[in-house]
């Protein structure tokens, strides 16, 4: 094996990509000392994808003051890649769930920095920002972010605010006129691996509002917000949104990203593997080594193990997935590029138990897989 | 792959050797339709060992009318392969704890019987006996099969009887004249995978007596009679056998196949690789398949896949281990042959849950290995 790609999503829960990619590339290099590793750490748009980005390609982080998910100012950051052309932004990074310590109201919380951070990428003159979903403390459909670039939110009385979780339903008027400007010649890209809708049962309050601390009365009410909100939405703005997959995605900061900012949705492996160039960097490659806490029939709609594969079969290059656990219902898998599955579980153990020996238990497998291939 | 060999150990309390084979095989088959398989189930001595070796070689199966655990009649039953010249005897098919159902006293149970199925062999003319020893419900050390062939017990009256575990302690002379023409000119060969001596807390009233029914009193009873009988067998036999190791197997009866019947005791697994010609078998193979439970450093010292490596490994054959669990402590299987190995445990689950799906999670894993071959 001359060289290798390394391009895992993370165990959630377990091991994070870079450490995956740590623990094959070490794997790798004591079978095959001469072997070329490139160790791609996927981001999925949560906590820790720009660092992902920054390891995968190297480049710039830029810390910024802006608001965090009370409007307390805070120190956030994004990461500038290519050259200065392209920033990446993690929502968590100043509207995640942890920064607000004990309090959780997603009625109050806001999304203000990340569009605080756009601004100042724009302003920096990149040409591309990559957007990444996930860990929100937020229900305001990304109006706080909108706010932040001059989108106006008009109440009753026609005056301005910037709208909340609680607050959304007070909402009845839209004005970009100020906003499009100030994004000009900027593509946005939102990395969104779920496809639940802005509201409803499967929406962004009733699916994920009570992980941010909202009651029932709380959800329902949230969920109010969002409705009417979807409605001014299509009105002024003249398109539904209402059910386009991963709307409801970071307290339907999905739907925020495609209304307000332009924005699309993409799967965060697709995004990931655009981002790095992925189809030049397989050229000439002997294996892919790929994997995911758990390849099922959830995997063959467009998680990274798949994603990776269908890339590499173009090329001819055998990708090999390691997970955690594997369905039975993934054949599909092997028409899509998957050359073979091998899982880590080095013990019948319940995760509760084998989870504090993945590291192990990675090393274990990948050892084994190496000598298979001697 | 054109010619593969299948010799796994059971999987214990999940899968038998048999069964093993036949899910390796039909894997082969569907991405190898044209490789020639040999599989193998490996005997271990205990029950199913005589049908373990007729499927792996073909030949015969005796009936024959022989005295049971408690002395009763039973059709009981012994193999013939290599065309007549080898007999192949489990224990259990006359001596084992399930037939006496309900009852359990090993102070009353003997090895009667399977002195008689040897007899029966011996004087059918093969030239080799292979005893299985192993699910016994006997501590008679053997004497019942030693009586069986003409060895004489006496006790203090000089009268001659039948010692079974209760009643050792009579021994007080011990004549082996009658005995070795009966078998003259047969070799026999006892397989034994446990190095538990004759008595003392190692040994086989202690360790083993309690799964046959023997209370802590009856467990020292049977130990006092056992350390007696290895007085009597070094004065009168002139042979110290209280410390070999395998001497405490089946109710000490490793130590009467050898004081008895001249036999030595060996690995089950160097009988059968020796029993099936392995050396000539696996000539020319492209891989061996092997597995057990469980791999460790104990499976270092003489178990299934280390014996099987060691014989491939002369001939260049790498062999593949597919086993139900791994400890980390095994990297010097691949010093002894072993060229990778495989878990089955396709999901983290405890083995109370997944041995109900170990044929699925061998299949799974086997189907994946021989995708990476191809």
């Amino acid at each position: 094996m001359k060289k290798a790609i390394l391009i895992p999503d993370s165990f959630k829960g377990t091991l994070s990509s870079a450490q995956i990619c740590e623990i094959m590339g070490r794997e790798i290099k004591r079978h095959f000392p001469d072997c070329a590793i490139v160790g791609i750490p996927v981001a999925d748009g949560g906590e820790g994808s720009v660092d992902a980005f920054l390891t995968a390609l190297g480049g710039e982080k830029i810390y910024v003051e802006v608001a965090g998910p009370y409007f307390e100012p805070m120190r956030s950051f994004y990461g500038l890649i290519d050259e200065g052309r392209t920033a990446v932004i993690e929502m968590a990074a100043c509207a995640g769930l942890p920064l607000g310590g004990e309090r959780k109201d997603p009625s109050k919380t806001t999304t203000y920095g990340v569009g605080q951070l756009i601004l100042d990428a724009a302003q920096r003159g990149v040409k591309k920002i990559i957007v990444g979903l996930g860990g929100s403390a937020t229900t305001d459909a990304g109006c706080g972010a909108a706010a932040a670039i001059g989108v106006r939110f008009l109440n009753e009385a026609g005056a301005c605010f910037v709208p909340v979780g609680g607050t959304l339903k007070d909402v009845v008027r839209i004005d970009m006129a100020d906003a499009a400007e100030r994004l000009k010649g900027v593509e946005i890209v939102t990395m969104c691996d779920i496809d639940n809708p802005m509201y409803g049962l499967h929406g962004a309050a009733y699916v994920f509002g009570p992980q941010k601390g909202a009651d029932p009365a709380m959800v329902k009410f949230l969920d109010d917000g969002l409705r009417h909100l979807g409605e001014v939405i299509k009105r002024d703005l003249g398109r539904d949104l209402t059910e386009v997959p991963g709307g409801g995605a970071a307290g339907a900061m999905g739907v925020g990203m495609v209304a307000f900012f332009g924005s699309s949705l993409q799967m965060g492996i697709e995004t990931v593997l655009d981002t790095v160039d992925f189809d030049s960097i397989v050229a000439g490659a002997d294996a892919v080594f790929t994997g995911e806490g758990k390849i099922d029939s959830q995997s063959l709609r467009g998680k990274v193990v798949i994603g990776v594969a269908r890339r590499a079969k173009k090329q001819n290059v055998p990708v090999i997935a390691v997970v955690g656990g594997a369905d039975l219902d993934v054949d599909d898998a092997y028409g899509e590029g998957v050359k073979a599955i091998f899982t880590i579980n080095r013990l019948p153990q319940d995760l509760s138990i084998s989870s504090a020996f993945s590291d192990v238990n990675l090393g274990f497998a990948m050892d084994n897989i190496l000598r298979m291939m001697k």
